[in-house]
């Protein structure tokens, strides 16, 4: 799922993400656009879709992650989170009903809940009592989401969120309690927060029988192109990750063929594609030497160039995975990602 | 004439610009090819053509205006001027046979001739001497390209450069030099530096009527919307400017209305596109509102929208005084953009 954190993707138009790139669900972060341009002058402006054009679908995550990630001062209770805003400094609030009200104002079509991200490492006790909050306020939220989600014109869903940081006992605790409030689809999170990333794929594993097999399963935050399988390995069928926009403008492209460090010498005069088995523009039309050119000139067109196939990139490994999947080949497809010396999806 | 500095006009994809905006001519410039990625560079790629994937037409600059305007020490001889990279500061020679060669190693569809571009202001004697040796080295490159340029497997025009800094008594000495030499086409060059705007169209209008009719005349680095119909007014067939992009990019745009500063609050919840009266990717897919936030949030997608809708507007003006030659009105046409209280073409 293609992040797209200010109501846009990174340097993509709606037209490159519908149209070439085929996505068809992207995130947007309620943090951010609670900030900027607020969550009422977006329902104001007949919400998120019809306010950045997008023809497909949104999840919004619930902004508990920045809050905890990148705004100042902040202090939690049972009630919610106070917070300052990292552009200037005004203290707002989050309740756990307010975060669905906000997700709702965008009219995202599939929310999440409020939750409460830990730092890595953390004690059991810390870990233990944020899941419990979590829980707590998951409860909460369905119970306000069930309330007023039937009256709007529009259908949505609200996830909630394993958290538990790194233990799995916890992880379980928090996945079989969730599990109780039947919701449309479960969430995976307080990953990608510094641990090492067998750890991530461990917490996956830990709740992988618990969160039902017939509802989505969202892994959040997550991960490299070599990671994408062995998530969906272990029950994960939708992920989102800013790595293959960030990557892509910081000059690290991902290639069938292996990672491809756009500014190295030896690709200035390379007049072949950035990877001959894709088929996204930048690949079907630019050359390596041409895409360093505009990297070495700091052009904008770079970062829309390197994006486009960077996301083109993480959709053809997800298809590759579907396709094997649909053809009962999922674990060859999975051996071979593993035995290769050199990984073909790094 | 979009401008493409670093082969790439900043931001714009060759689809956006081949495909939306039907360009099909846009310039690049000599001084920064020449230093990043170099002209022998891009001859091995195949031309600059083939190295930015662009189908249609190039003009490319000298380079001299750059090197008087961006470079550091410099030093101008008969010769050619000897200056340093504003990249790295090594040293570097142009002369009137060298950016001819370099310029065909690119495969300029239409090359520019080296001149010497006085800032402003200067005296009458300075830009006389300027002057004479712009004309001598126009004579020596149009020498040098008539004897390299026909063993070339593809057709390649090279343009004198009228210059006199703002004394029309030099300007016209200049173009009755340079119409001597019988060229495909000619520019009027050393405007937009500094002086008051009628003062650049004066220059223009100095050298109406002896720069030939039946060759494209063009004026280098201008203008705002307004000028466009005064330049074709004195006999000017052609233009370039970055003020479209630049400007997009800054948050000004051009609208066939008026000007929007997209930061104003006023455009905060405005639904409205930019221009309701252009056809542009921008202005039939997002509103005001959508771009201010963008801009306002820092985000790329926002130079490149924005970019598309001020390019479209200059050649939306471009085509409406085509249309109007066409059709035997161009004075009305002139006269009713003069007569507006609120300039339509502002």
């Amino acid at each position: 799922m293609p992040v797209g954190t200010q109501a846009t993707v990174k340097g993509l138009s709606q037209r490159d993400l519908w149209d070439d790139l085929r996505a068809r669900l992207i995130l947007g972060n309620t943090y951010h656009l609670f900030l900027r341009p607020g969550h009422e002058s977006i329902r104001r402006m007949g919400g998120l879709h019809k306010f950045m054009s997008w023809p497909g679908a949104i999840l919004t995550d619930s902004g508990g992650f920045q809050v905890f990630s990148l705004s100042g001062l902040r202090r939690i209770s049972e009630d919610g989170v106070l917070f300052q805003s990292h552009l200037n400094g005004d203290p707002h609030k989050f309740t756990p009903e307010s975060t669905v009200d906000v997700q709702l104002a965008f009219g995202s079509d599939i929310a999440m809940v409020l939750d409460e991200c830990p730092p890595y490492p953390v004690s059991h006790e810390f870990a233990r009592e944020a899941m419990e909050r979590t829980v707590r306020w998951a409860r909460r939220q369905l119970v306000h989401f069930r309330r007023v989600a039937p009256d709007l014109p529009t259908r949505h869903a609200l996830f909630p969120i394993v958290q538990g940081s790194m233990f799995p006992d916890l992880r379980r605790r928090c996945a079989e309690e969730l599990v109780q409030l039947d919701a449309d689809g479960y969430a995976v999170g307080g990953l990608s927060v510094g641990e090492p990333r067998p750890l991530s794929l461990d917490m996956a594993e830990a709740t992988r029988d618990i969160l039902p097999a017939d509802r989505p399963r969202y892994a959040m935050g997550v991960g490299m192109p070599d990671e994408l399988p062995e998530y969906v390995a272990r029950g994960i069928d939708m992920m989102d990750c800013v790595l293959p926009s960030r990557n892509a403008r910081n000059g690290w492209l991902f290639t069938s063929e292996g990672r491809v460090v756009i500014k190295h010498a030896r690709y200035k005069e390379d007049p072949s594609p950035l990877d001959p088995n894709c088929s996204c523009y930048t690949c079907r039309n630019y050359s390596r030497a041409y895409l360093r050119h505009l990297f070495q000139a700091g052009e904008i067109l770079y970062a829309s160039l390197a994006t486009r196939h960077n996301i083109q990139r993480y959709l053809d490994i997800m298809a590759q995975i579907r396709h094997s999947i649909l053809l009962g080949s999922f674990p060859q497809f999975l051996g071979g990602v593993r035995g290769k010396v050199s990984d073909p999806l790094d």
